[in-house]
């Protein structure tokens, strides 16, 4: 298969492409590395992007930012950065990915575990988690020809520990490597429309 | 209790401020109706309708705009509809509104059951839905002041049925009455970070 991975050079991201090489072609794509770059929150940027790689047969997504902060001194504005980057910009690889991926391809996106389990400062992501869990839910029984989509929802990864390890206090990490698995699983397996939790 | 009830002018919005006017101090707020106007979508002007309203007891919101349409030639802008309205706009209340709500006190959002039941046509609705009730989850844990937040989740109601039935096969309907009975088990209940499902 040729698969696109966007956010190849995250923990999660370079991990995946690790996984997936084996087997497969796969294009990586970053902000600033990777095959070719990308800004998901433009549109121009992301059709530019499919323009230039073609028709695929799976599109991955490690990326998105979110806002961490305390409610009590939330703004509107702030809360809008995880609507913009992490949600839009995975659902917007999906709206026009979905023009570049061939029958039976598939669309695999990345929630969180935040989206089940609130953390402190995490309203942001809990929210922007669970939305698109609600999308891969609905978008599922939407595409034709055989595609799907399906979301990971990863756990505090081991890699990840020395620096947000304080806001998962006894949640249980797993690798990257394990976290892959999942990614995995969503290109080459059979379901649509899951949240596979890697935890 | 002093209860701010926004979008009090739809079907939801006028069961809910008759069910609420027994026993308590109802302001009804619409973008065009009500006793002050609004609109959720800038930060201006619910701070301009906070300042006006002063401090309340418990604020209710079944207010907010959606994008309907296909996924296969869904845009970006038009998904980002339910994002800055429905979605955005709902939070907003909750983010400002905060500053405005009394020990005690509580916030009552409204979701819908094509969060959990995805329809034709409906994955904005249902990642939006999605999302404001991982909201709440989140949002719960970090309210202090024995503050609470929940958000109501309606099937279709029977008074819409004309025009929405349709979409929503196989699904029963409930009275905007029955619906109602929900906002009013979260405004004088005990429950926080709750989805009330009336279906």
């Amino acid at each position: 298969m040729k698969i696109i991975v966007v956010g190849a050079s995250g923990a999660v991201g370079r991990a995946v492409v690790e996984t997936l090489s084996e087997g497969h072609t796969v294009v990586t794509v970053g902000r600033n590395s990777g095959d070719f770059h990308a800004d998901i929150t433009r549109d121009d940027s992301v059709e530019a992007l499919f323009r230039e790689v073609g028709n695929v047969d799976a599109i991955v997504s490690a990326a998105g930012h979110l806002h961490f902060g305390p409610l009590a001194s939330m703004t509107t504005a702030q809360f809008n950065i995880g609507l913009q980057d992490k949600l839009l910009g995975q659902v917007r690889l999906a709206l026009i990915g979905q023009h570049y991926l061939n029958d039976g391809g598939s669309i695999t996106l990345t929630s969180g575990i935040v989206g089940e389990e609130p953390i402190a400062q995490g309203v942001n992501a809990t929210t922007v988690n669970a939305a698109l869990e609600g999308f891969v839910r609905a978008a599922a029984t939407e595409l034709r020809r055989d595609r799907r989509i399906n979301v990971v929802s990863p756990t505090v990864l081991t890699e990840s520990l020395q620096t947000y390890g304080p806001f998962f206090p006894g949640f249980e990490s797993v690798s990257a490597q394990r976290a892959a698995l999942a990614y995995r699983r969503s290109v080459e397996g059979v379901q649509t429309g899951r949240v596979f939790k890697v935890y």
